[in-house]
């Protein structure tokens, strides 16, 4: 096959070149695979690292906290002393400022929202009696993010991801004359899809915000704080409640966080962490839904990764296994589609994805194409507000879950897609007619 | 000290008589107690019960469940399913009809609640969208349940509580002719404060609403349904989903109910019960809110409890613990109490609290009594809308948390400040200044 830039091939190259690259893909379909990168979800492998936790708290052992509180009953309604100092040291906040909370992070946005929809924030009108509510989200980003907004009829408006992180003069502007824009989604770290960190100025900029709406809030959602893929070549992310102090803004974030990825999907701790104004205003609310979570399992994580130490140990050895699998992928991708010209991606130096920027109006054919060879993706347009990717060309890949072989045969998959998707754009943007892009494709539809 | 009936003494009998009690109260006074009956949680022996769940899986154990997931990972929206087999059993349920959810049933009613604000019921008009919405509240009633109507602006309306249950003339005229009633709280078993079950005609009563409004439910808070002090002689609940099925009223109610008071309190699994319609709403809300909830708890009650049998055993050895407890209280009361007609009791049969309905007018003055001895019981009001006790006569008292030792002496600081409360009362109806009740009283100030 070719190594020259498709876009600098004649009619002829293209059409030999889809030839040998459409006989790979029957031969994939014919395979009957059953492959997927969709869900950024930890691995089996990754999951037998934290079992030992399961050892912990047994039936001999004393379930007292450190103030006396027996965890196995009612009561402590923010979170047993023990996990706020832990999950603090590894968000870097002050255990004063924490709430820990269930399972899920994604719950605790979810009822962040829905409390600012009913009660509002910080004796704030509700926003469910408000004409419009809108959020700014950073483009693109967490499918599940913008799902909550969209399920309260929040308005979305998108703000372009730059390589430091949401375009400030955008959020600037847009923030500081719009009353009705309410919040931002943020993955600061590492970010989803991307794996951008934002700068020390962006950060800064953040935290000196004038948002027109007094209950203006940055949603930041800290999910990949630990996540690094490297033990020395790490991202530095500011950690921002401190700057929002010292900046004289301290109320305009709250910052979410979880061992999801840590420890157990489904089964760990998750976060907020806030200033006090805000963390008063919350257990308003909380003390009210709840009278509180499950103590035993803070317990629990804390006993076995007994402080932060513990969890950048326990985090090197997730970062073995994952590590491996973005580099092969980025390696693959440098190999294949740099000489092709067709495609951009940024290498991540930690959390769960590789984001692939396809040619234009290309993205929901490739995924389209993986799928009928057994090759699941995240849906494209996924990573946008309302599902929606205005150039149709990002693609998230998540590598976590399966094996070196599996993900070796779905990269295999993928790479063979988008060759012969963009084949058939640049065909198409000759005047060709196409099976899998354009008015005429059967493939996107 | 007297045992002739308060009502018939002479003002000169009566104060001998509180010279006698008060000179017991002081010496309580002095002793300096700190007894605490207020709030239905088990006691240290009764979590010991549960320890042994702590075991079940270890590092060696294969968290798979049935179907092949891994209970480790994230997925399984509503719950694994031999977890719903099993709180299905306990709650007579079938497993299709059930939500598994986190660790609490109260946090479930409020995201019902809150769900119903923001989103409305089944295609209804949200309730935030509303000029006024009202709920019915059987009195005295549970707390908690109270908190959340009023938190979210809900007017609340009382309903007496009869031997039978609600009194289902008033729900039925209330519910059948005024569209902004959504809904009803009730605890059917062993109800909170009185320990009364609902009788089959009110169970039938309540399948056969034709409520005004079309998104009226009955919140069916099946707190205590496995919580029988005795083995031979147990209420009966009919079980309602079933009833209301048949009788062409399927939608009409969500059934609550957690192992909060079975396993772990904060540390079990709660669950919703509802109609394949209503499960389908729920569901569209719940997707947006979490990934699923905490499967390697479900997982852990169901190695640990394996069947209903399991937690039928379980629940005997509970009894054997709170039973004693019950039972020296109300022995207690039919001796000291009975010959002075100073009270009104009901007998539980299950459950955890005993509901003392005073003389009208000391239940502030004999919670307050009790404070200032040392003895901490749930607040006067607590257990009405707003704190509002109309007659301010209802004491709720929970014995499970204190050792029997403590138990007895709490109980002994109890009887002594209703005496002494009773005879103020009385007294001052004769006109006479007293300390502890009426205008002059500075015990319930």
């Amino acid at each position: 096959m070719s190594t020259k830039p498709y876009s600098e091939m004649t009619k002829e190259e293209l059409v030999k070149e889809r030839a040998e690259v459409a006989a790979i893909y029957n031969k994939y379909k014919k395979s009957d695979l059953n492959l997927n990168m969709a869900r950024g979800k930890p691995s089996v492998e990754q999951l037998d690292l934290s079992m030992e936790m399961m050892d912990v708290l047994s039936s001999k052992a004393d379930l007292t906290c450190d103030d006396g509180t027996d965890c196995r009953n009612y009561g402590v309604l923010d979170g047993i002393h023990e996990a706020k100092v832990l999950l603090g040291d590894m968000i870097e906040c002050h255990p004063d400022n924490i709430i820990i909370y269930g399972n899920s992070s994604l719950n605790v946005m979810y009822d962040t929202i829905s409390r600012s929809m009913t009660h509002g924030v910080m004796g704030n009108t509700p926003w469910c009696k408000l004409d419009k509510v809108k959020f700014l989200c950073p483009v693109p980003g967490y499918d599940r993010h913008f799902a909550i907004t969209e399920h309260f009829g929040i308005e979305m408006i998108n703000v372009p991801m730059l390589p430091t992180g949401p375009d400030m003069d955008v959020v600037e502007n847009l923030v500081e004359n719009d009353y009705a824009i309410k919040g931002i989604w943020c993955v600061p770290k590492y970010s989803n899809p991307q794996g951008i960190t934002y700068s020390d100025e962006t950060v800064r900029r953040f935290a000196r915000l004038k948002p027109a709406a007094k209950d203006f809030r940055i949603y930041w959602d800290n999910a990949y704080g630990v996540h690094h893929l490297y033990d020395l070549d790490q991202d530095n992310l500011i950690e921002i409640l401190a700057e929002c102090k010292r900046v004289g803004n301290p109320d305009i974030v709250y910052k979410f966080c979880s061992t999801s990825k840590i420890s157990f999907p489904g089964s760990g701790v998750a976060a907020i962490a806030t200033s006090p104004n805000n963390l008063v205003d919350i257990k308003q609310q909380l003390k009210i839904q709840t009278i509180g979570y499950d103590k035993v399992n803070q317990l629990r994580h804390v006993r076995y990764f007994k402080d932060i130490h513990g969890i950048t140990e326990h985090m090197k050895k997730q970062a073995n296994l994952l590590r491996p699998k973005f580099e092969m992928i980025l390696e693959r991708f440098d190999e294949e589609f740099k000489p092709l010209g067709i495609g951009n991606w940024i290498k991540p130096k930690g959390g769960y994805f590789i984001c692939f920027e396809a040619l234009e109006g290309t993205a929901k054919a490739i995924v389209s194409k993986n799928k009928k060879a057994g090759v699941v993706l995240t849906p494209a347009g996924a990573t946008f507000p309302y599902g929606k990717d205005p150039k149709d060309s990002i693609i998230r890949i998540a590598p976590s879950y399966p094996n070196m072989e599996d993900l070796k045969i779905a990269l295999d998959v993928f790479i063979n897609c988008v060759k012969l998707i963009s084949i058939d754009k640049y065909l198409h943007d000759m005047g060709e007619e196409t099976v899998t892009y354009g008015p005429g494709a059967k493939a996107s539809k």
